[in-house]
């Protein structure tokens, strides 16, 4: 069938998921904004039937999956609201502002047996059949290292440097080489970190390691201060995998040998990027499931888990 | 003058020195090693004239100046031995376990108007020169990240084992990425660490990270069992300057601005890597100097004080 989809937030991010929908067979019929009038002007340059508020669009009776991309601090309330209007709802990572939120809205999808996924298309690229594939190749994974940081044009008022608005590199672009490096070796033993945080409380860089009980070690970054390289490099004893920069939605992964050896692997796709996600989302709702294998509940928790943990050591707190 | 030096120590690294130093317009006069066996041999295979034991090297005749290239454990005593004979001294790095013994080596270079330095050989690559001279493209630099790791062939008995002998990631190899950062940024201002430690207490892998008060951020990790990347990236708002594998050495840096533009630098050169510091101890001799304005004591002892730091956190004590 055609999933209809309603989307919340009109940003860069549903711009680019008006699309992703598309490619991956799904209707959008609703387009929700706190402004009405930004609601309206998104509605007529996507092509959208209907432009409503964000709680009308959570259980709006012409979507059956709702999409939230809002700013950070939103997503639990809309989420919750969604689930227990028994949408189905795909929510942008950060999904929630912390683990207490997170497990709110898990209890809601459980409670109401309906559809929560994290967009964390990250997991989705094509390139990690290509990964998966050369695992074997380099031993056990003892080293996983991922930064993600961009000089962000910061606007008056931008929701990166607001706490309110759960703002921050941590919560922001710091998820994608945490998730890296747990979709790699797990939730890890011990985590240590450092930032700078700003005067308003939220950090514009932050750095940390992660320690296993197996002996491997994690290391992640994010700024939205400096042009960090956006990779990811997966090393054991017999050699390393590199996804190339932007690793989140890498087209190109290498492979280096016992020293000496190179090979690269195209990976590259047609359409958007955020169509893989949205295809698993069908996918899951085709077979009637609440939770979608690729992306459970339990990793986006423990990823959710690492950032508290993180936050409390840096001193950066979200209110309310 | 054709200055006359002594090596002490008849491993891989010694090996290249004897290039290194000939390369620079030294001579190598004299080879001591604990077993006569291998310091005859060395000589022999070498073409030097003179092999004795390791105390004898320190104050022979035939020495203006003293290389030292034994397990870590021992540079410390041969050290403070050879410039108390008025020995010009370059200790292999990591110079002493701790920074109270490289402030007695440093106390009696200056008791003995002699000189020392650290044969922190990667400070005099030539690929700096591009580096330095691309810094005021990338804007402030506030992100710097580097790693060396590389998967150990262990023999029996390794050194890189062995907590007597000075063993571990850390000193051996984490010192470089420690020093690239301290070289960019500094001593930081709080450093926070991860390791993997063996159960002979050595530590396999380490991961640090790095706070500067500025709002910088460092993150350095180090190996001996799994193939990391050997690179390093210095990052700012307006771009980031990568030196390519093995960043220690490397002979190729690359720039990338503003997010589209890349330039890459050949800093290739003729001959030994090791050359280069001993052009500069042959400098500073002739120019009647006792420290390197290049590698100058106080940079060798903050690195020293990070990873005396870093120890105590991931627990690896030194014996004695």
């Amino acid at each position: 069938m055609t999933y209809r989809w309603g989307i919340v937030g009109t940003g860069r991010i549903a711009v680019a998921m008006v699309e992703g929908i598309r490619d991956a067979g799904g209707a959008v019929d609703v387009i929700a904004s706190s402004s009405q009038e930004r609601a309206s002007a998104f509605a007529f340059e996507h092509d959208i039937p209907t432009s409503v508020s964000p709680h009308s669009a959570a259980s709006h009776t012409a979507v059956d999956a709702l999409y939230i991309a809002t700013t950070n601090n939103l997503h639990h309330p809309l989420a919750v609201e969604a689930l227990h209007a028994g949408k189905a709802v795909l929510c942008e990572k950060p999904v929630a502002l912390n683990v207490a939120q997170t497990t709110e809205m898990i209890e809601a999808a459980k409670a109401n047996d309906t559809f929560l996924m994290e967009a964390m298309w990250m997991v989705f690229q094509p390139y990690w059949r290509v990964v998966d594939q050369w695992l074997d190749q380099i031993g056990e994974v003892r080293w996983v290292q991922s930064d993600f940081g961009f000089p962000a044009e910061f606007l008056p008022d931008d929701r990166l440097l607001d706490p309110a608005l759960g703002g921050g590199s941590l919560v922001d672009v710091g998820i994608y080489p945490l998730t890296m490096i747990h979709r790699m070796l797990g939730a890890p033993d011990k985590v240590s970190a450092v930032a700078s945080v700003s005067d308003r409380g939220v950090d514009h860089q932050m750095a940390a390691v992660l320690q296993y009980a197996s002996g491997a070690v994690g290391v992640a970054g994010c700024s939205i201060v400096a042009d960090t390289p956006l990779e990811a490099v997966i090393a054991g004893p017999n050699g390393r995998i590199r996804v190339h920069s932007p690793f989140h939605v890498s087209q190109r992964v290498s492979l280096r040998r016992e020293g000496d050896e190179l090979l690269s692997a195209n990976a590259a796709y047609q359409g958007s990027g955020y169509r893989f996600e949205v295809e698993e989302v069908h996918r899951c709702l085709d077979e009637g499931l609440i939770e979608s294998p690729k992306r459970p509940w339990a990793d986006t928790l423990a990823v959710m888990e690492t950032m508290d943990e993180i936050r409390r050591q840096i001193g950066v707190e979200f209110p309310g």
